[in-house]
């Protein structure tokens, strides 16, 4: 089993490759892992197979002619420029996520000769905009409003369409905001709703741009793990013609996220939530979805956390050593 | 009023160009037709305005500034690939469908200084794809079982994305299928429901290769002129960030459509129809949508036929004279 990670440099692209190295694919170990990033990704700890690390910008036409030669049996695509950076930079997203993405299925497709390999393509809920039903559900449209959701939903119309050709196999899946998002901030929009509970956990103040009515859909970094190798592993006869599946997820306000924080970590860290209203940020966030009604993928086996206080757990569990540091 | 039609040539671009110069647009006289195709097309008869006809091949990147150069006001984006021949030749399709459409939006983007000119997108109900409910309301997705149906899904996304950030002022209008086509049969696998009606009204055979029971959405081509007009002059406030509508149309079956025909021409037209099943139009067919209930454009005054024997005396009176012709 030889897997590619383009976007291995990334947050989630980091936990799949190490969980990959750990636990192998499907019951399977992974032989080899092709690591791609624009800056080379850092190779996993304790993996007795073959990394290749491979520095590269998949926005140049012919680039991921390169990823593919040596005929990937699963290609993990996660690698895109995020929501506020896409809706700044308008170039730089249609280059790196929609051209990017196309040019590594047409890199696939060049190989040809049988080659039929499971693509992973990681889209959003992005695709959709407002205004919404209450749940949305498995057949409701895509009408994104941003950039970022344009592009994902373009991604997603070429990956069944290369699906259908027998191109290759492919799975996206449309990932909740990850919450909690370990480590720095990015520049996406929605990075707030992880930095309400990642800073004050250590001690950290935080900033609060909306109002804690907002309501929003999340998952977290090890769920998103788990979809992706659900997602590599399934049988896709089940998927039929539509291989996009809205992954499954938790409804929450930010009230509700920030009393989960209560009980897990006291008033304390609450306290460390400063308001700071920012206009721009609220009118994307009105635009987003906030509850969903994923049966598709629940009746395929994938799972979520059902409280914030197991999304809150499962980041003390994973990024903190499995406990609270004493601070002031 | 300078209006560009890109697919001038088509039968739909040369209907519009006749009503465009014949009517105006909106109650305006049109000062001036840019007519661009990959042959150029033929100047309307009687127009006193200017004509430029221009050869160009849409998905070459860059041709398409020559068209916008002069700033049109009205821009409709007729041109295609049409759904049979994007299916055989990959390459073609994505090419002139997927890059033609995104080259266009791209130029009118370079011209910026306050350019933003109404982009009339001709789509088409191939972005939907089995399985369907009884009647496909305005929010179902598309999962076109088509490249062609996929191009035209981008096609309304970027026009989305770029309508959203003021690019230009875009409106999508999925077209049913066009019946009755006149001239001569296209690539398009939907070509015998024109086919069954027009040859045996001039008293040709036609071949039918679905079964009668196969039900399918339909318009006129007089209606689809109506669409474009519609869609090039009407408000787009009330479309708000949903700027994509399933127009108007008549659900009929193959049946239906012959016994229309019974009732304009005769046993004598009907008996002209040969059976001889195709599998590999049948099984595209079955994947083609049947019936719609598009209120969204109802609501904004879209219209449609209302019986497939309206749909016969419309191609009577703009074909055929007026009348059927004594043919043995």
């Amino acid at each position: 089993m030889h897997a590619l990670i383009i976007g291995a440099a990334g947050m989630i692209g980091r936990k799949l490759t190490a969980a990959l190295a750990r636990e192998g694919l499907g019951g399977s170990p992974v032989a080899r892992l092709t690591l791609a990033d624009v800056v080379a990704p850092a190779a996993p700890a304790g993996f007795a197979g073959r990394i290749d690390p491979v520095e590269i910008d998949i926005g140049a036409e012919g680039a991921a002619a390169r990823l593919v030669a040596d005929r990937p049996d699963a290609i993990f695509h996660l690698a895109a420029i995020v929501s506020g950076e896409a809706e700044d930079d308008f170039d730089k997203g249609y280059r790196i996520n929609l051209d990017g993405t196309r040019w590594l299925y047409e890199a696939v497709r060049a190989i040809g000769g049988g080659y039929r390999p499971r693509v992973v393509f990681a889209s959003s809920i992005a695709v959709f905009g407002a205004p919404f039903p209450p749940r949305i559900g498995d057949d409701f449209f895509t009408t994104p409003r941003t950039s970022y959701g344009t592009q994902k939903a373009i991604g997603e119309l070429l990956l069944n369409d290369y699906s259908r050709r027998g191109i290759f196999d492919g799975v996206g899946i449309r990932l909740p905001t990850i919450c909690i998002r370990p480590g720095a901030p990015n520049k996406a929009a929605s990075g707030f709703f992880s930095g309400i509970l990642r800073e004050p956990l250590v001690g950290q103040p935080a900033v609060l741009p909306v109002d804690e009515d907002v309501r929003h859909w999340h998952a977290s970094p090890r769920a998103a793990v788990g979809f992706l190798t659900r997602a590599a592993t399934m049988d896709t006869d089940a998927l039929g013609h539509r291989r996009v599946l809205n992954m499954p997820g938790l409804s929450a306000t930010v009230a509700e996220q920030i009393e989960a924080l209560r009980r897990v970590a006291g008033d304390r860290a609450v306290a460390l939530i400063r308001r700071e209203p920012d206009a721009k940020i609220a009118a994307m966030v009105a635009g987003w979805a906030q509850d969903f009604a994923p049966e598709r993928a629940l009746s395929l086996g994938f799972r979520a956390e059902s409280s914030f206080d197991e999304i809150i757990r499962a980041h003390i569990e994973d990024e903190l050593g499995g406990r609270l540091e004493a601070w002031e």
